[in-house]
């Protein structure tokens, strides 16, 4: 028994990440749905629970956890087995950069409050805000992309044989950069990691449309 | 003899944010001065050693490793004292996610390559983009001050009584903010913490204006 609840939304794909993480961990956990597309993370109830208004936050007994890495670090720490970080320093060094590319070079600049400044601050209109979106996900996705094919320490997964917190930041990031019709072609490396990953169960019940709030 | 290099630029608070932790470790480095505003990170002999065209980067004899936070867990595994993460795995979890506010919700939207962005693809001009810059600011900046309230774990610094990942990562942020005009009257948790911080000769050495380039 781990008293473990996820708040997020079949979209975030920081709640993804989470959830890949806690599902390869083999952590039972509620989750409770924080409506994104009706802005019910703004609402007072949700910020007494996360001040930021963002998802996910993990809260395991009386402790809230907010940050979707730090809450990865945090289980990996705690429930040791399977590792999602290798254990040799400079291994561990790339594992968290190919990470941080995602979660802090792409994803924070296509976030939902992001994208809503642009519009309604900015006046971009949607084509111009789409545009921006794959952009962020091309730039990142390139480096990713080359990186994987030029670093020894590449093998099934984004390093070497077992899913680590890259893995999980990687593949939510590809819902997103479909859904958003990022052309993924230039990307064949990322894309076969990708389909290793989602060949699991970890990840693939962790998927947006395989969340009960998928449907709202 | 540490054999470092750290390729970063006065003004990068990415850059800032390792000049700190080296200087917390007490370790020798040399650095290379990447000229961003004037474009320098994108020519292609820069990009050969980050294709991903940012600072920092810390090279380790022949390793080259990107992204300043993975950089500062790496120098903090492999030269463990002082800690700049606390033992207990929620007070790691707690720094963790004070450091990603600004390292992932704060920093990148404000990125030079978006500011850029904005300008000459969106036509965005410079009032509404220091806007822009001074809003993800306040957003963040009114976050941290309410966590380092509310939360048992704040001391001296943003945890406990010695400077952590979290306090490498808000310091720089203070330099951005003020360069941008951005007020600082609402977060005074934050501010002291950043004066207690600047202090310490780590954090004073590692200061834009004390870097050989800044002249630039």
């Amino acid at each position: 028994v781990t008293g473990l609840t996820l708040y997020g939304y079949f979209r975030s794909s920081a709640a993804f990440r989470v959830r890949i993480a806690l599902n390869l961990k083999g952590l039972d956990y509620e989750q409770q749905s924080v409506h994104l597309a009706q802005g019910h993370q703004l609402r007072a109830e949700y910020r007494a629970i996360n001040p930021q208004a963002l998802v996910p936050v993990l809260v395991d007994g009386e402790h809230r956890m907010t940050q979707s890495l730090a809450i990865i670090e945090y289980l990996d720490e705690l429930h040791p087995e399977p590792a999602l970080l290798p254990q040799e320093p400079l291994a561990r060094q790339r594992v968290r950069s190919l990470a941080q590319i995602v979660a802090s070079d792409i994803h924070p600049i296509n976030n939902t409050r992001v994208l809503k400044y642009l519009g309604s601050q900015l006046k971009i209109e949607e084509p111009a805000r789409n545009t921006w979106y794959r952009h962020w996900i091309a730039e990142g996705l390139a480096v990713i992309e080359k990186r994987l094919i030029d670093e020894a320490g590449t093998g099934v997964f984004c390093h070497g044989d077992a899913p680590t917190i890259a893995d999980c930041c990687l593949v939510p990031q590809i819902f997103n950069a479909r859904r958003y019709g990022s052309d993924l072609n230039p990307y064949p490396t990322v894309m076969h990691i990708y389909e290793r990953c989602m060949a699991l169960p970890a990840f693939d019940r962790a998927a947006p449309l395989n969340q009960q709030d998928a449907d709202n």
